[in-house]
């Protein structure tokens, strides 16, 4: 199975770098090929605007439907764009990992998603290729999340909401709009107050999560 | 009153713009007072890193909350991030004006309350002021978004689900965990498809919704 893997973390030796290495070796372990977006290391222009059209539908009023279909059509794209576009066209699997920052992903990689999720490659609006006909059906998402709250703080009836409520703003408007199929995501709760043990603990549950693919 | 009035659409001649315009008329008229931050004609930087940080709490790890409290306690937060604070100091009413790129505001925005919403100034966890003892209590903050899709699309029950749901995540976890009141969202539904006479009626709709402040 090929696996895009979307890394999103600004501290090299975070808890949240440890997991994405035990997913290397796990994936890799497995006969997977593994592809990664470390965002924050390729520092990944995180907005969306006219300079990633280099041909443009309209010069004269920046619609970002109107370029990213245009763009998709002429090739135009940015290449950092297109670069990304490939890697998810080769993948059968992405990943998203991230520390939950406000219930939500990191901007840099809300970034990856407004300006690498472009109309006319991940849906058609006019063909209504969207949903069960979205242009990435076929393929899977996952979100793996480390969050700094308590299971209870994000639960139904918690005092933030249901995290996994919460999250189903991604998995459903972004992954199963673009026809992916979302997987259950991964998170681990309450990360800064884990003890080395506790820790430990978390790595290897993900080990066994990821040994099921 | 005071209003901060944050802005995030890339094209100076959208249908946003002729909201915001509509805005800055109706509630300088009103005798308000009004400072406005235009993150893409800032180019505000949308990715909190490590160079938000002027004097480091632990310069070899990397820990988003730990640097916030230590920056804001040493006064050495970056010059961006101090000005977007001291206008929220300043303001009684904060208004998020941006379009909903996949059931969320544009990566810009994100970015800015990831940059901007500092723990030590938003928030203090260790004393547990948050929620109704949140440390921006007293001001009031309120989204104003427009979408592409139809009010049914987004509505319970149909295709995308509930856009109100949606943006509770805003408007709890951001807006109410900082202990602000979260006005109900104002949303103008289906912009693309909108006639010149229906974009002049929910001009004069956002200006009368406006002028009840």
């Amino acid at each position: 199975m090929n696996v895009l893997y979307i890394y999103a973390h600004p501290e090299p030796r975070s808890f949240n770098s440890a997991l994405r290495d035990i997913a290397m070796v796990t994936l890799a372990r497995s006969g997977h090929q593994v592809k990664v977006s470390n965002l924050y290391v390729m520092k990944f222009k995180a907005v969306l605007d006219p300079q990633d059209f280099r041909i443009r539908a309209d010069p004269d009023h920046f619609n970002p439907a109107t370029e990213q279909i245009h763009g998709v059509r002429t090739g135009s794209l940015a290449p950092d764009i297109r670069e990304e576009i490939e890697k998810i066209s080769w993948a059968d699997l992405l990943i998203f990992q991230f520390p939950i920052w406000w219930s939500y992903m990191p901007a840099i990689l809300k970034g990856w998603i407004d300006r690498v999720f472009v109309q006319g490659f991940v849906v058609n609006l006019e063909e209504s290729r969207v949903y069960d006909c979205g242009l990435l059906r076929g393929k899977r998402a996952l979100i793996v999340a480390t969050c700094g709250s308590t299971e209870e703080m994000y639960s139904k009836g918690g005092v933030h909401g249901d995290l996994r409520e919460h999250l189903s703003i991604i998995t459903h408007t972004i992954f199963e709009f673009t026809g992916m199929e979302a997987l259950s995501p991964f998170i681990i709760y309450n990360v800064p107050a884990l003890t080395r043990e506790e820790g430990g603990h978390q790595l290897e549950r993900y080990r066994s999560f990821l040994e099921m693919f």
